[in-house]
């Protein structure tokens, strides 16, 4: 089984981005991609996300051996039964939402009929939308795959190819499983980020333009994460809301313990985690994860001067 | 008034990249350092870091114009008490710590009949020590100056301009406001960094090297802040511990609605949040207070290939 017609639906960044991989990195593979938002349509045609841009979903969908659905979570059950009617018997039906035991359920109300293989690939920027996408954002990064039980192998071994072709490496994993996992490594991280932001803007004693004004000192980062896509963000926290409410019960447990010891003046248990935490710095660098340069390599513009 | 001879007290990631700045950005100031730790004096020698290492603080304050304490903020009042004796009369008291209230305090029980003007520059990285500091550090970064009531105003206006020729832009502030501004734009946000890498690398049900593999969906950002100096951390929550739990409990606050708003389903109010922090993030790049380009502009390794 091979893959030569794969439909996008959805050409926001990780759409775009899928599009213009494949151009890239698999240019014997067709592509036909459909948004809901005429202006998303405009703009993925004037870049050349796919091959074509189509004006229905029903257009897009029609021939392709793979559809991978390039939507917010939430927006998955209805984005699928948009296209039951016009699918091929054999395609493979996919997607790249940080969440996927909700989605393989609201996949399956869907399309009962079809073989349906979640995936999500663990890459983003902070910024969304047809402009953002670019051919390399896959390129060393990890795609999760979470195959239901009973799946084809044959689709599974087709779908693992193909993101192997656009440069990610592919890990299969249970649904289950991978929700508690990017509860901790993503949704904790972007909650906090996105709340401390919140709450840094809203204060009565500092303005807002003092905390903008010395963001660099820790506070700067925290914004980049809390400029994600908000729609994209509301549906992951409501679709993963058990093993993100769990996370956060152990993330607040240990922020408790760390009030108690500034109160109580213990130094030592302050110091005892900050040793412990420089470590896993190291190894997510050794791991090639991230830039080892110091504060990322960014260069600091200073329009400020 | 003005400074021709500076003694840095601490040769790590600030007293070194002082010394360079002084180097390259007023290369008539001489400059002498000294640091406690023999290994770290060796290396500042060997990169130069200041003009003439010396092997006593005594002898590198005699004669100094400005002398800047380069420390932890907790290691402050002893690194002043070992040069009391040694100070020029003129001599100018100054330090780079991240608290500014309890510095002040510090080094006026120290030093009582000296000129002693706190100053802290926003700027670092993750890295500290000796080989860690940089020229261009203070480039384009505020330096907040938090001057004693009735300070000599030709000794603030002779550290301004000090601080002016390294690059940075001064402003003047009262020390209680200091500490509460840092506590939300930099304190609270290592803490919840160090905590989270912490809590993330203690569950049972993920594993660590799950979470460091799957760590570019946000949570590598945090590990660069929870990388941070643990001695230097560890004192300025011991020592802006007011600010610091104050701000901590707004934020727990907000987390708490937010932790609501998920358990509930409560969408609208979750992208209430989520669109309002977007709009910061612009507001800090048109400040020129970070590198708006997408992660940062970070290059992605990939040693996972």
């Amino acid at each position: 089984m091979s893959i030569a017609n794969v439909a996008i639906i959805g050409l926001g960044l990780l759409g775009g981005s899928i599009g213009l991989a494949v151009r890239e990195h698999a240019p014997a593979v067709t592509t036909r991609g459909y948004d809901r938002d005429a202006d998303v349509r405009k703009a993925a045609q004037k870049r050349g996300l796919v091959g074509t841009v189509c004006d229905t979903a029903t257009e897009a969908v029609a021939g392709a051996d793979l559809v991978i659905l390039c939507v917010p979570v939430g927006a998955m059950e209805e984005a699928a039964r948009d296209i039951a009617d016009d699918l091929a018997p054999h395609a493979i039906i996919s997607d790249v939402g940080s969440s996927k035991e909700s989605v393989a359920q609201a996949l399956a109300r869907a399309l009962p009929d079809h073989t349906i293989i979640p995936a999500h690939p663990v890459a983003g920027t902070e910024q969304s939308g047809p402009e953002a996408g670019f051919a390399s954002l896959f390129t060393n990064r990890w795609c999760i795959i979470t195959p239901p039980d009973g799946v084809d192998q044959a689709a599974l071994d087709a779908l693992s190819a193909f993101w192997t072709q656009l440069g990610a490496t592919v890990e299969i994993m249970d649904a289950e499983h991978h929700d508690l996992v990017l509860a901790v490594t993503s949704h904790i991280p972007h909650l906090i980020a996105f709340t401390i932001v919140g709450t840094a803007s809203d204060l009565e004693e500092v303005t807002r333009s003092e905390v903008i004004k010395y963001s660099a000192g820790g506070f700067r980062d925290f914004t980049r994460i809390a400029a994600s896509d908000p729609v994209m963000w509301r549906d992951v926290f409501l679709n993963n809301k058990g093993a993100v409410l769990e996370m956060l019960g152990r993330f607040t447990e240990d922020l408790t313990a760390m009030q108690r010891a500034i109160r109580s003046g213990d130094g030592e248990a302050l110091h005892e985690l900050f040793s412990r935490t420089r470590a896993i710095r190291r190894q997510v660098i050794a791991e090639g994860q991230d830039d080892g340069r110091p504060d990322f390599g960014r260069k600091d513009h200073g329009d400020n001067a």
